[in-house]
């Protein structure tokens, strides 16, 4: 028959090695202290499989169960020298929920399970009167809360009554009496009145501890399914079906007076990581008394001077639980007259900055090797302390939030015109761009800001991206700010911000808060460097980085970035004076002559500096620019004003530029005449792009430097578009003497070109995904229209994820063909991922899995990069699931 | 050594059976005649091997051609008796071009070559000299044109003057005066003239008769390179690699007096397919005098009466050579003083009903087999026999064309308002809307008109597909036409046509005439009605149609579908009462209420009736219903006008439409919140549509019918959207018991379908390919804005046809992963294709190969799916390519 109980206690632990699917976080815990013969009180866990059989057979137990519990209740017994239900020496027990992972808060606990009329008497001797009715009254609303789902208000207006009537007493206002100040008497008349409340309801505690303790485990049984341990577990992303184990242990008190106590200890500081025990005792009082937070408790390094002999138990406790879990530790202990128990122990929740340290730590003193220090910590965390980032702890209530889009803090005037912000910038301010949503025309002032708020849109949002792709926060679709960008101010609820006011956004959580708030700032030195550097020595694919100026190139390559794998071009073109140049090449595409000419120059010479800049700032090190992308009409005006003023500027008329307007309008412009379409019909643009590369090439030679740019074609679909354009770029760069060393490659951002990618790759030198754009083709998402549905699917979960933020498998095995594909017609070919999700952890492991050989990510995101690269490959060696 | 050369004549026939990929269309045939033993004047092919070696290298000859040219011109000499260059008794030839495919016109011909200024005299002597000097001046302007490229004008305007004093001569019109009537001293001047001619261009006509073959050879294989020969293979994609092959054919001549003459025969009618033989007969000419269409020629049943025996003679070569080819021929023939010569046979080109007839007929007769008759009928041909269609034989000069979109041709008022198109129709006037596009809006005018015409768009236009939908006429994209819908005319170049003004439209050839053109009208009858029940017994997979109203289904029945594949359903939102209703229940989606109730129940009757209707006529048969697809935004109105309408009509505040227009604009609709995701955040619509689905099934079992609907899910991307809307679906069903009887499935028409259609599968009972949209997001191409570049990618061949007209291959590739991976987790799986491509016979054939189960095509288009399809199974079987 199948074990569905197992008991530890007195140096036996049944659980031992069983793990925390089937006995849940805390009960695996207890059988492990059990089994290293630590001080736990005797218990018994009920496992998670019950749990499960639970819910699939209409709340039923599994036959046999019954009898198992009370047979392991005897050994408890047995281990405590106490009898369930004994008026004289009662056992009391509490029954915990325990799930294999932490959820905390979510579930229920009932203590000092057993109690009753009689009972109560029999503790009274073992310990006092006080103590014992003190304890009854907190099993009684425990109980009438969990199990009989009274709720807890209505006991504490009780207990408010009984406080009142001893404040009148005591000729004290009420605010003054504290629990302490509470008798024996007082208790009892509690527990009265607590039992009144119950059958107010028509229910009962039964006087039955055998009753009590069915009634507790389904209770905590039933808690596995209530409202907010479904939602955390949609939010943690935690199956349903995993369930949690129940454990029965035998009470131990801290509340046995000035003897006794109650505390909670890690084993490295949960803030810097440091290597000292840190924690909380709270003398006299039960587990419950700290988290209530009714009493303030002391450091733990104060239990020093309270008992210096427990101290030096509590220590060694620690590093011993440290040293067998070589993993932090969070305990929980109850002190009952000068014993220790232990009652739980999990892996300790820290900072981000802290779970690195520790891990560096760790290596370093020989706990655990360099690559479990590289697997423990989380690529998310270290994003997040690459930028600043506000201590929540520290920080006042925000104003609103909204979507976390680009991580980091900024604080800054608000603006809401990009010029203003622009203009403010220059005059020395730091602003806070405000705007219901952004567009390529905002990109100066976007480039002025601290940071970017917008009240719509998503992750991939024009916004988001942008403000990624720049390194700097932004928190965006915060729709519940009304933005009236004309008359300059926001407003959420009665809230009023105007342009001028000071507001600090968290792009890391997406809250907006009123004023400046203050930031941890990040470094990438001491253990980060560190685990960076270990990282790099198991990582087995190349991390590159999406960076369209020197400034970001730098950024990244202080990051580590060896190379860059996505330069846009587009951004070049928007500047006052190109923007015009571009117009006049525009408008002038099919007459061409002087004009054109000279516009088509002066942009070639724009573009050569900036190629030199970025050429420069990753010299020796691979470049991959990507040629001219976005529609025509992105580039045009759209107004009214703007038309007549391009008209008068250009020299033509109206009717000529509107025409050219109405002519590049699009009704799916993600699907349009962009891309390498633009050259195939106007092949001008990438031949000078190609010139300028060329040139800048020449140049930084001259000047002794070693540039590598390669050379990269956006929205390739057919094999005939890639022949073509490559014969025409290497044309262009055989003027130069640079068609051997420059490599001509395209990105793989449609499905065709992954599904054809043998066809395309005998015409590439590389193949880069554009996951962006293949996440929407493939999916048929417009990331700029799927807020409007995606909250649905994520509701719903129809996705694990926005597929614009962790890759989808669809799309992951468009990339693993294209691979295969790839390779198979050019061995040479050189593939990798440029796209947002080429700085997402979880989307590393994929593509590492595809067989890339290398991501690239926006700068901030270099050293996740790194760090999930090196991961990827230790999990493979390991076998490990993601 | 490789031969490059093969003799013919005098019973030999050294290239027979080596076909027309080496020896050319022409040169193909005439080994055959001589080999069969039939009067083929003697003369040798040179290979079209010879061309493409021509061609790469250099333009040079192999080596030992010119040895192999003159040893078989000798076999030549002895074979006629004559000698080249001979001043007595000279041999001449004709200098032929021959391709693998016919081409016609596109490239030279060189005939009387051989003669100079001594032969010429020998030549009088054979015949006469009035004889020999017009031959000379035929080939000194040959010569002159096609090897000195001299233009022919020039040659002409001396044949004029010398004209000119012939009239004054004979005190004639110049006009009055034939070639008949110049005698031999005219033609010596003539001749004469001509040198000149050459001389003031500083060229010659050499006098060395084997200098002019090796130039006439050269300017042969040259005119496979002329600038119409490379169009003219464009338009009917032969491969430039192919080559031409050269015939130098010894000459014989029709024009030696009034016993010679020459003409053509067809062995059946081309015209009407009937058996009988036709042609042209021109008595004392040589070819070119017939193709010039100097002199009319009598029918060729005049020879009769010209010459009993010759027509016997005839008839008999024309019945040998049809059965030989089993093929109906098109034969130049030529009379040489009553000797009959065959020059050349061919495979007759036919118009499309001939084409139907003489398969029919051929496979009754006993020729050929059915089976190949099957083969034998172009599925594009077979589709113009059966829309309406001008003869352009009959027809005047066309005022404008476009892009032919929906086949069949419509005359009608030119109306520009689709309101105005109604009220003309509702008046019993027949109209054709022309718009400079359409949108949904317009349906009402469009379901109006007899055709639509449209200066926008391409052959996937809005209008495009609703006209081929609709099975109406549709030109397109006609960019010549300046539309001013506003003032109601339209004008192309000088011409000014109104409001009111009769047009014709031709939607198969994409011409646009004045006034009413006469249109020959289809029928599924006799031989059309024959060869396609001969298809059904070979064709292997199913053909249904798309159809979204009762009469269509009807039309579609009739035409053989086997069910229908796609019913859309939104057109059935959009009636005046209906539009009303549906925006009602859009604005009350959130709040609902008593008006959002009864607006859904109004819609719901409305689509019972709907269904009711298609059902019945589909009887008995699968009728797969698409839920609703479109975005919302495509309900709402947008002009201010019709939102302060639609505002006082359901009362409610303006802002609030206003708000919802905002909120539902899109910027890649396409991609945008439509399909399934609609119902995903937007069940009702679904639920409604499902009820009215079962309501309209039972109500038809009671009357006594059979009805076979099935539920469609369009734009699923993921398994999991499949599993939630089936359920919800199912619950729906089950309340009127049909749950276990209506299947439910999706539409895969993204690509992430395809990859996961193994997941998808599980939760499908059928899939149908929506290759429109999948086409859209594998290719990343719009329909709706390909336009602007795709004319670019044919014309630069980066694109073999429009994608959205035959399938590309990486949609093709989806197609045959999903089928595999659906059929791998679902074997019942039934999978079809319901996009435009499955009307289009090439793209049949590649979903056959695919697996698919069947196809389902446009109303009209049924009866070519059904021809498509049998193709595909018999090409199938004999391993024939595409």
């Amino acid at each position: 028959m199948k074990k569905f109980v197992y008991f530890f206690g007195n140096g036996i632990a049944e659980g031992f090695g069983l793990g925390k699917m089937l006995l849940g976080g805390k009960g695996a815990g207890l059988h492990e202290m059990a089994n290293a013969g630590l001080p736990v009180p005797p218990g018994f866990t009920i496992t998670t499989e019950v749990c499960s059989y639970y819910y699939k057979n209409n709340k039923s137990f599994p036959a046999g169960l019954e009898d198992e519990v009370l047979e392991n209740l005897k050994k408890v017994e047995e281990a405590k020298g106490q009898k369930f239900g004994d008026p004289e020496n009662p056992l009391l027990v509490s029954v915990r929920s325990g799930a294999p992972v932490s959820m905390p808060g979510m579930m229920d606990t009932i203590l000092n399970l057993g109690l009753n009329d009689e009972t109560v008497k029999g503790l009274s001797k073992m310990a006092n009167e006080r103590f014992a009715y003190d304890s009854y009254r907190r099993f009684l609303q425990m109980f009438g809360d969990v199990v009989l789902k009274i709720k807890k208000d209505e006991f504490d207006r009780e207990l408010e009554e009984v406080k009142m009537s001893k404040a009148a007493k005591l000729s004290k206002d009420v605010k003054d009496i504290k629990d302490t100040d509470l008798d024996a008497e007082d208790w009892k008349e509690v527990v009265k009145r607590f039992k009144e409340v119950i059958k107010r309801h028509g229910k009962k505690v039964p006087e039955d501890p055998y009753e009590q303790l069915w009634m507790a485990i389904k209770a905590v049984f039933d808690s596995w399914m209530n409202p907010r341990a479904i939602e955390y577990r949609k939010i943690y992303k935690i199956p349903d079906d995993w369930g949690t184990a129940c454990n029965v242990v035998a009470m131990v008190f801290g509340n046995l007076g000035d003897d006794s106590g109650t505390g909670v200890m890690f084993t490295r500081d949960p803030s810097t990581g440091e290597k000292v025990i840190f924690g909380e005792f709270l003398p006299n009082a039960q587990g419950e008394d700290i988290v209530a937070g009714i009493r303030t408790p002391m450091p733990l390094s104060k239990v020093k001077e309270w008992d210096p002999d427990i101290y030096e138990q509590l220590v060694d406790l620690a590093n011993k639980l440290e040293n067998y879990y070589k993993e932090m530790q969070d305990i929980e202990f109850t002190i009952e007259r000068k014993k220790v128990w232990l009652l739980q122990t999990r892996k300790g929740k820290r900072t981000p900055k802290a779970e690195i340290k520790i891990a560096v730590d760790m290596a370093k003193e020989g706990l655990i090797t360099k690559d479990e220090a590289v697997l423990r910590v989380d690529p998310y965390n270290l994003e997040k302390v690459l930028h600043p980032y506000i201590d929540e702890r520290n920080a006042p209530e925000p104003l609103a939030s909204g979507i976390p889009a680009s991580p980091g803090a900024a604080t800054g005037y608000v603006v809401f015109d990009p010029e203003e912000a622009h203009a403010w910038k220059e005059g020395g301010k730091k602003v806070i761009l405000v705007r219901t949503e952004t567009s390529p025309e905002d990109i100066k002032g976007m480039a002025a800001a601290e940071g970017i708020l917008t009240s719509r849109g998503g992750k991939t949002s024009h916004a988001a991206v942008v403000a990624r792709g720049m390194g700097k926060p932004a928190v965006v679709g915060a729709e519940s700010l009304n933005i009236n960008e004309k008359e300059g101010f926001f407003t959420v609820g009665n809230i009023k911000v105007s342009k001028g006011d000071v507001i600090t956004i968290d792009g890391s959580s997406g809250k907006i808060y009123l004023g400046d708030v203050p930031k941890v700032m990040p470094e990438l030195t001491g253990e980060v460097a560190e685990i960076l550097n270990w990282a790099d020595e198991f990582r087995k694919i190349g991390v590159r980085a999406n960076a369209d100026t020197p400034k970001d190139a730098e950024i990244a390559r202080n990051f580590g970035a060896e190379g860059i794998g996505l330069a846009r071009t587009e951004h070049m073109f928007f500047g006052e004076d190109r923007i015009w140049n571009f117009r006049t090449m525009i408008i002038f595409a099919e007459s061409k002559g002087e004009n054109y000419e000279r516009a088509k120059e002066k942009i070639k010479s724009y573009q050569r500096e900036d190629f030199k800049g970025i050429l420069k700032a990753m010299d020796g090190l691979p470049v991959i620019i990507r040629l001219l992308d976005p529609p025509l009409h992105e580039f045009l005006p759209t107004e009214e004003e703007q038309i007549k003023e391009m008209a008068q500027k250009l020299g033509v008329e109206e009717k000529l530029i509107k025409t050219l307007v109405e002519n590049t309008k699009e009704i799916n412009p993600m699907l349009g005449h962009r891309g390498v379409r633009l050259a195939i019909t106007f092949p001008d643009i990438y031949i000078m792009q190609t010139e300028a590369i060329a040139e800048a090439t020449l140049e930084l030679k001259k000047e002794g430097y070693n540039p590598k740019p390669k050379i990269m074609l956006p929205l390739v679909a057919f094999e005939t578009e890639m022949e073509y354009m490559r014969k025409l770029i290497k044309e262009t760069l055989q003027k130069y003497g640079l068609e051997n060393e420059i490599e001509v490659g395209t990105m793989i951002e449609l499905p065709r070109a992954a599904l054809m990618a043998d066809r395309i790759a005998k015409f590439a030198d590389f193949f880069s995904y554009g996951t962006n754009d293949l996440t929407q083709t493939t999916l048929g998402f417009s990331r700029d229209d799927v807020g409007k549905f995606l909250y649905k699917y994520l509701e719903n979960k129809l996705v694990p994820e926005d597929p614009f933020q962790s890759v989808d498998d669809g799309v992951v095995k468009l990339v693993e063909m294209g691979v295969k594909l790839g390779r198979s017609t050019n061995e040479k070919l050189e593939i990798g991922v440029c796209g947002e999700h080429g700085g997402d952890p979880k989307s590393i492991y994929k593509f590492y899995e595809a067989g890339v050989d290398y991501v690239s990510a926006s700068p901030y995101r270099v050293p996740v990069a790194r760090l999930a690269a090196a991961q990827a490959s230790l999990k493979q060696l390991t076998g490990a699931a993601t």
